[in-house]
């Protein structure tokens, strides 16, 4: 039973291998007489696409986007929206190499468990080229959201050893590890340029914060919008873990540390603290939510590792090729649009929560 | 849109309030002829109740399990099994002081928010005591998946900054913290009542390992293992993170140490080291799957706290009454559960992955 | 992957077997703040059970009906709905006698293939005993629909080859058979008590109408409101077939005969014939929505029919006992909880298909 | 909450309008391993296809579908199979007339009400042109039916007031009514042809059998193997009712003649008669499953008809243009594909039923 589906009320079911005809998504649920065009789904595609600087990957994708079905006169129809990112002819001769050798950290010996064969061609379905359509997807969330007064900002937090210490939200995207903190950011790029020329990578770790989320968004007691959160950002490839508010620090509080106490702030009842991440008892409380997440350093790295062939035989293998050296940069919107995706879903079904 | 079910094949729904006539589960999808009695589902939620030890809430509920459907001789018969426990005569009066006032840290306020209401007896629906139709169900998982070879544990890794450093699984029921090394969990019994002597409360860290797990669990690219771990378990109350394998540490390693290189142990395909824990590309490889979670210090102290009433008027609170010092102990069945919950569904699922 | 849950947003779950502790349902999705007694559920229960008329069989159960959660204060909280009725303690030895041997018309046969056991004890979970959770949980979708002005009239419209002829609301509830016809309902009671005289039993087609629908309720293109009506009608036990509007009709009618033309009345739009039964497209249209389902005559008769055993032996079987000679008139409280469930979902849907 | 998804394991999406850039569906859940070309597919899309035969619409669109995931090498891979029809540019001008006047008998008027606004070229959405995804996911189930020795044929079985009076099904694809009776055959299309003379249309009756079922499939109490059966057919345009064995006909039925008498065939339980139609309690029982469906007259006739505009005055409209005379043709393949997406889900939903 296949769980290429996301969220319940606005729902997507993305498709599409690196190395096939193209990759897309479907996108059921989005309410009609939303104004949309094609160019508004390009800019945040853009921001996820490959050869966008140089500490991605320098091979060069188009990522060209059309609309299919669910737009007519530049409104949403409440029908499917189709979208649609043909791939780019690509010689794929280079993955016979990989056909009978698992790659180590990647998904070439569990997809073939699991199914009994694979795609090779660049990782078939686990390539991260399948996020196109969570991206693309994301954007109309993300607008969906915006008429609500609801902000998703990610940034990368930390790459190896080096952590952001200023959150200037203005220098997101004016440097290209997508950091808050400029100085930080130059060494960050200096160390990802560095283990870039050894062939080797590094992980780092992306916040995403949500302003301006009423209170009420999650739906106890499994659909929480901590746990929705952690699923959805745990669906992205290379994420090792997620946490909410303090997170791992809670273990060494104290509950008269980590409480939040509420007060008044104007007329609004708020929290003096806010250690829980903007979520109390899986439902949003109107502080801004606070996620992060781990990514592992890429798996593709030009070293020669060990590994094993498809029949069991001890060999090794060095991934040549054109890869990111941190994912980092690239993960920031794929985080964004899964944190807008998941926000959306539990906007909309907190529209039922009671009687009007 | 209510979100009490967890699973698509083997499927749960809880139900039931803290202090209301009983909380209860329906499970559905358990295949039928799995032998069954009460007595193993009482089994489980022993590890869970309340009053077991000091350093949990003397509170004390006897929480008799009694199935109302779908065992028949013994057996499942395929058919959905409600299991019942009926919740024993409370004085709720006491909890007219919280009617109208918020605590800190618990989700009084969000409830409130949501649905415009809320059963404020004892949290009501957000009360851990919704957990105890989890562990139930968890216990049929967890019967089914021994039948696989698939053994689940869990245990306390960490209070406070007392860290576990020894790993005898033996030890782990042991002693009243449920942690594996025998000398730290008494310096973690020290460290909870001492902490609890002063009306607080402390967090941790619960491990959970799932031994035996076949390759192939998993249904990227958004059901991924990982992803619908850590929803399971993020769904739990005060759970605030969680990670798989190195985790967060990841972000400070290069792609060569972190990636696992594949070797052949005997005739099997295996992995050198297990930085992975055990789920690659959303899909179980076979090896050990490691889980960590952070609980929260439990929100109820015996402190004074600053708070604000429903009407927004500045107040404080005192949270009297007899709370878990540490929510660990108690957490480690409910997380099992989870993971049991969790496992089940996808090796179900994996059995539709091939044509056979 | 068992299916014992109906509706997305307003969604049920039943369990329970005929013979075993108890029936129920949980209920999932009703918003918060609607004001709920257990004597108004208790009231649609007193329609569909057993022992009320001497038309329906003669075995006496109280179904008394009891809140297990999701009401506090009167009032529902948002939270799952259970709701339970205590099976009485019956005599469950003459089902000794069916143990191997397949009632023809039951479900004997096929819940032993499909699961490779069965309870067989009243037909365990294939009696209609089942219904009890649906009609308990439709008690709660008509209070919901009743405010939004939605009303729901089910009807025996035919017995045998007695069809009624006049449609007078006011006598349905004044007879046994339910029949809007009052002269037709005197034959129809004879009819059946000749029948039952023989021991035999005799088929029925039963209408549901449901006036005040607003246009816009159902999801295209495969949850269309036809489609799912359609469904809902056809898993209650015994119904071998439903129509919508002219229905079978149809095909001997002319496009110029079918098509409703759009008229107005006052300053609303309407159709000048209702064909269509109140959907066009999988969407309601504002006029009344009517459908009519056939009940097959009751399995169980008390003549001597072949069979075979479960090791396929050539055998005999006369199903002696009380039960209803004719299945319409218990019937119709079961169709309409099942069209209220139907319209509530699909009201709470379509709460999402435009933006606000 | 859109409904545009199909199935629980092996589940279909679809999307696209009529006059849209294309029409496609994602299937998910299909298992990997199963051969398969797009000349399979284009098979079944040639005999839904417009213009085959002059009793259907003489409109010309060529249909060819496009695979663009999920298979690599001719073998499916367990990804989703995502397959596209790109529509043949269409003068979408002649639309303009219907923008704002409702057709009778068509889905514009409900579109309008339920989204605020529609896609009127050619009906959008609630055109036919959508089940072209239903049935190139349906060759898909059939070819995975197929390998079960399930066969599923569908033929035309009146139209208006003829019958078919022999089911010879080898005569089916030797006329275009698709008749199993080849001298009703021929009145049928001369009565069509009389039809369409006159500008108007006729309904009719298409009947799908689906035999080598085995016991087992279905799964109660509301996924019923004929409740699913029913949604499936009520969901194609055009149905107004579907019967299931007997169907209507029960209401006249005594229990002693509607029984299906269980017998042994050789070693095998059947049952004498069939009146069931292969279903019993909403599960199969190995007989050949027998479903009718009838489909109402095309609405759109060459006729004028009383209709009023968005705003609410009176106008008339004659749908001019070339519309099939008669559904069922068409209407069999697509009434097929249903069958099979609906059985090859509960074909994999069974192996779920009992412990291996």
């Amino acid at each position: 039973m296949s769980g290429n589906t996301f969220g319940k009320i606005f729902k997507i079911a993305t498709w599409g291998e690196s190395r096939g005809p193209g990759v897309g998504v479907v996108v059921e649920g989005c309410p009609a007489g939303l104004p949309l065009k094609e160019s508004e789904i390009q800019k945040e595609l853009d921001r996820r696409k490959t050869g966008q600087s140089k500490v991605t990957t320098t091979r060069r994708e188009s990522d060209k986007i059309r609309f299919m079905s669910g737009v007519f006169q530049g409104q949403t129809t409440g029908t499917p929206i189709s979208m649609l990112v043909e791939n780019q002819d690509a010689d794929s001769s280079k993955y016979e190499l990989i056909k009978d050798l698992y790659r180590p950290g990647h998904a070439d010996y569990t997809y073939q468990m699991k199914y009994g064969r694979r795609d090779y061609r660049g990782g078939g379905r686990s390539s991260a080229r399948e996020t196109v359509g969570r991206v693309a997807a994301g954007a109309i969330a993300r607008k969906l959201l915006k008429r609500q007064k609801i902000k998703i900002t990610g940034y990368t937090r930390q790459i190896g050893s080096l952590r952001a210490k200023n959150f200037d939200f203005r220098e997101i995207e004016k440097n290209i590890v997508r950091c808050p903190d400029k100085i930080m950011a130059d060494k960050m790029i200096a160390h990802v340029m560095k283990v870039r020329k050894k062939g080797d990578s590094v992980g780092g770790v992306v916040e995403v914060v949500a302003e301006g989320v009423p209170p009420g968004l999650g739906e106890p007691v499994f659909d929480r919008l901590d746990a929705d959160l952690a699923k959805a950002v745990m669906s992205i490839p290379a994420v090792k873990g997620v946490e909410i508010g303090v997170g791992f620090e809670a273990a060494e509080m104290l509950g008269s540390e980590c409480n939040d106490a509420f007060i008044m702030k104007g007329r609004k009842i708020a929290t003096r603290t806010n250690h829980a991440g903007g979520i109390l008892g899986g439902i949003s409380n109107g502080e801004t939510i606070v996620l992060r997440l781990v990514v592992k350093p890429t798996s593709s790295i030009n070293k020669t590792q060990d590994t094993v062939t498809r029949t069991g035989k001890k060999s090794t293998i060095n991934v040549e090729g054109r890869h990111d050296p941190c994912i980092c940069p690239r993960a920031v919107p794929i985080a964004e649009a899964m944190v807008a995706l998941t926000l959306i879903d539990h906007f909309l079904r907190q529209q039922l929560s009671q009687l009007k």
